[in-house]
């Protein structure tokens, strides 16, 4: 990289340490920059610090918020008395895009893993067992992977909620929409015979 | 994009106008920003801000520079009688790269063009002559590409300087290195044979 002024090296080692941005590309990019409006890359350049001070987690759900109340927390039009349960503040955002529910999220910003080394104290496990404690809540959606981790975790939770008068839900296993039978694992078609429901 | 927090989506929306990178990659670098050190998202949006203030075009070659001459430029180990002639910056990084060349640049910054309206006072076509008039130069080696715009480009600077006493030289075409002459173009391989010589 030599042969680039300093201050291009430098962007380009910095892009090359975005994920799936090798240095070919970051040389690609760097050079589009070069060319690019001033004001397209110093606009690029603020979000990019907006995003490290202005973005936090909601104090109630813990998704990502600009604000101390996230959008779904402060929208009154959203059902209060359900809570959907998740791991990341990504898998929010693929429920929401899916336009499948209208209550409230908790954001666990992680699952069991005793592996890892990740208790409950590690999670918000304790934040929504205190938000269900607090009344008002009729059911709650365990929507974690159907992995390990998300499995210990739900039936956890489960455990938890089961001294409280709310009732546990969680999403269901089956044969992806669009997908072919004979392409699916046996865990999942045995879910999917388990959940089996009349048409 | 509305699932997300306002400073997130400003984000994704400027990341997605980068060539590449669509909105799904937009979104997935967004996340990896979210958790990443604040200090390294910090070190990316300064590095693209120095970018804009500091490059700028070497005085001498219009070579990208961080000082008003470029690293060649003031590189007294580099021949400054040979002047090697390409279109753009990222040509010469190529050619550094290669390490085929010791001599200096000039970077003409565009190649002719008529149909795009690109005439010779459009490009650092004059700031050349200007270079080969002072004296001291003995070769000029045209580094243009082989397409029209660059051959046309090139015969024009030819003609341009047949007035003064300097070497103008063509880079080489022919077959490339590791091609096999079934997959070559017939212009090529013409030019391949032409420029046939002993081995």
């Amino acid at each position: 990289m030599i042969q680039y002024p300093a201050s291009i090296n430098r962007l380009i080692r910095n892009l090359s340490k975005l994920p799936g941005i090798g240095e070919k590309s970051a040389e690609r990019l760097a050079m589009y920059l070069l060319q690019a409006e001033k004001n397209q890359v110093f606009e690029l350049a603020d979000s990019l610090k907006e995003l490290k001070e202005r973005v936090r987690l909601c104090s109630q759900c813990f998704a990502l918020s600009d604000e101390d109340l996230c959008r779904v927390c402060s929208d009154p039009a959203r059902d209060s008395k359900v809570i959907c349960v998740v791991e990341h503040p990504v898998d929010m955002v693929a429920i929401e895009k899916s336009a499948s529910f209208n209550g409230h999220y908790h954001v666990l910003q992680g699952l069991l893993s005793p592996m890892d080394g990740i208790g409950p104290d590690d999670i918000r496990i304790r934040e929504l067992i205190e938000r269900v404690s607090e009344g008002g809540i009729k059911e709650v959606v365990i929507a974690t992977g159907t992995n390990v981790e998300g499995e210990t975790t739900a039936a956890y939770i489960h455990d938890q909620l089961s001294g409280y008068h709310v009732k546990v839900t969680r999403i269901a296993s089956g044969v992806p929409m669009g997908g072919e039978l004979k392409y699916v694992d046996q865990v999942t078609l045995r879910k999917a015979m388990e959940g089996r429901h009349a048409i």
